[in-house]
């Protein structure tokens, strides 16, 4: 297979990761014959310094011709003072509505050996495995009006709008990877209040007919934000709008205690997708050979399975960074749960490239 | 001291959780010699059945007439498939709305001898002591329009609309409320995206200067939902507008693991409020003398303290409650966790009346 992924490392620690991650992308394709031609871009603050944009149109233009894109991270406390339009995140937002990645996968599994990590007790965290679907290119965050009004500007307001096709499609995909898991579908909306959720609720029991193997339970939000406190190995999948899905995959990403292991993928309906760890630039410690590779190594194997179909290469990567992991190598973040010494992000990258090279 | 207290019982086990608060007021009252007049009115379901509106103009006025409210709790799968401008939990969003109760305010704290009930470590949550504030009659849950748009209603809206003095209000409650605390104030907002949220965290940084005393820190709500469920501990005061609130107040509910015991309290500027347990109406256990009436009477010490002033007879409340506990009493919620027998609603609530009887 022969396939041209953008890449775009972004701010703070990003370019750090996806070397190491870039380094497996290569292992595994060299492995099973693939050719993966890398194409780099800039994201974020890197592309507010160097072209004045958090999103520059080549870099917009580069993914538009790639078959999937690579994201690091982006932000930092350098671009905290530029005007809002113009923020590294801002990045974010543009090039998920530019490439209408509506739908938003943030799986939540444990590491056995990392169990320890988690603030929460091991017999409430151990086998939770669930994927949170969040709706990513509509609802609050990108209604019309969001302003200022009033003589004295005295009201603010946004809009949380939705149209019927953009819940359905991510309605559907939702349902499709439950058929492909254990076919609980869990809907978030506040359909007790809001509008916009009525009409989500009714949307998500019309498709329902179309996946009659799939048990659907719908919660109010707020019963949602508890149960994933308390109940978390309840869900196989849960389906939310955008504003509801940040707050709640944020809050589900602490579960496990190992952000730095977590994962994301951003998809459309033909496939093509971004994929990027839920975890930040980390300004802090970025350029210092510190941070953790494996979130954005298990998003290439989330490329490779999403994206590319290629399933067998998706596990293998994901089986390499389970053995690294039962080796006891541990990154700064998890420098407390290991029996080895801690290592560096490099170090790290390489010891999952070499378990890929064992196989 | 003499008072006039509407007390609206509600649905489910909000009769029964009630009937041991309001023997609890009374023996305070007792005690300290204030006359308490407790009148009741109908609210949410029974008041549907009743009066066919889960908020009656008369149970309005009475509330009006009032120094306080008490309520028990609303709603029940009996009115599922009423209409949803007659649902119960609409008495609940009126009454706030109503009689202005802009600030709602959820202590989280844990009790040492229920901490094993909580679905996080000891070590994360023990000592966690904070105060949610949530703004609640603005933001989404109340903006207009909220409607069905397009030739095919395939549009759905909500609006998210704050005017700059329904924000000032609730964080200047804030500020006060952390100035007698550890004088830490956490806000809340999402001002990467929303246009309202960063009207609220301008007027947090101006409100500010009135408090040189109180430390302010600002999140995004969704580090926020992660940082509760991670360090639950370094909060003191967090405040945020209301649907950010509804979510964050109802994940910090479950920290302790003990949602029984966590009471509430919906206040105005001139100290009139409304006092009610955390949790619902609980049907399936309704009529059968097993709910944990320890919310509702700790709702009660909320009064004391926030409507009348009244610090020392609420500090007796708490007291009482915190013995009961110590000595091993529990209601059918906490079973696993005490050595006595798992007692009833009104055993529960008489063993309170008797330990305040005994000081
Ligand atoms: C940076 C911000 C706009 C973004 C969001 O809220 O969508 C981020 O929090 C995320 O969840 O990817
Ligand atoms: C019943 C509902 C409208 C209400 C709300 O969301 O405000 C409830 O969830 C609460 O938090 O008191």
């Amino acid at each position: 297979m022969k396939k041209k992924v953008a890449v775009l490392p972004g701010d703070g620690i990003g370019q750090e990761v996806m070397n190491g991650a870039l380094d497996v992308l290569k292992a595994v394709g060299d492995w099973f014959g693939h050719e993966f031609e890398v194409v780099q871009g800039d994201i974020g603050g890197v592309a507010i310094d160097l072209h004045g944009n958090p999103l520059p149109s080549e870099t917009l233009e580069l993914c538009k011709k790639s078959d999937a894109v690579l994201l690091g991270a982006v932000g930092g406390p350098k671009w905290k003072d530029v005007p809002v339009h113009l923020r590294p995140e801002k990045g974010l937002l543009e090039i998920r509505k530019e490439l209408g990645l509506f739908a938003n996968l943030r799986p939540v599994s444990t590491f056995e050996s990392l169990l320890s990590a988690s603030p929460l007790k091991r017999n409430v965290v151990e086998d939770v495995d669930f994927v949170l679907v969040r709706e990513l290119t509509g609802g609050l965050y990108f209604g019309k009006p969001s302003e200022r009004r009033g003589k004295n500007k005295e009201v603010a307001v946004d809009t949380l709008q939705y149209e019927r096709s953009e819940i359905e499609r991510v309605v559907h995909k939702a349902f499709q990877l439950a058929s492909k898991r254990r076919k609980k579908l869990t809907s978030v909306d506040k359909a007790n209040v809001l509008e916009t959720s009525r009409m989500w609720r009714e949307i998500v029991d019309e498709v329902s007919g179309s996946y009659p193997d799939i048990e659907v339970e719908h919660l109010l939000v707020d019963v949602a934000a508890m149960k994933l406190v308390y109940q978390p190995k309840q869900f196989d999948v849960i389906v939310t709008e955008n504003m509801f899905g940040d707050i709640l995959s944020d809050e589900a990403s602490m579960l496990t205690g190992s952000l730095g292991m977590l994962p994301s993928a951003s998809l459309r309906e033909d496939g093509f997708g971004l994929y990027e760890p839920v975890h930040g630039s980390a300004p802090d410690i970025a350029g210092q050979d510190k941070a953790n590779p494996l979130a954005m190594i298990l998003s290439v194997a989330m490329m490779l399975r999403h994206s590319f179909g290629l399933k067998e290469e998706a596990e293998m990567i994901e089986l390499a960074v389970q053995e690294v992991l039962n080796a006891g190598y541990r990154t700064g973040d998890l420098w407390n749960l290991g029996n080895g010494p801690v290592v560096g992000t490099k170090a790290m990258s390489q010891f999952v490239v070499e378990r890929l090279e064992a196989d």
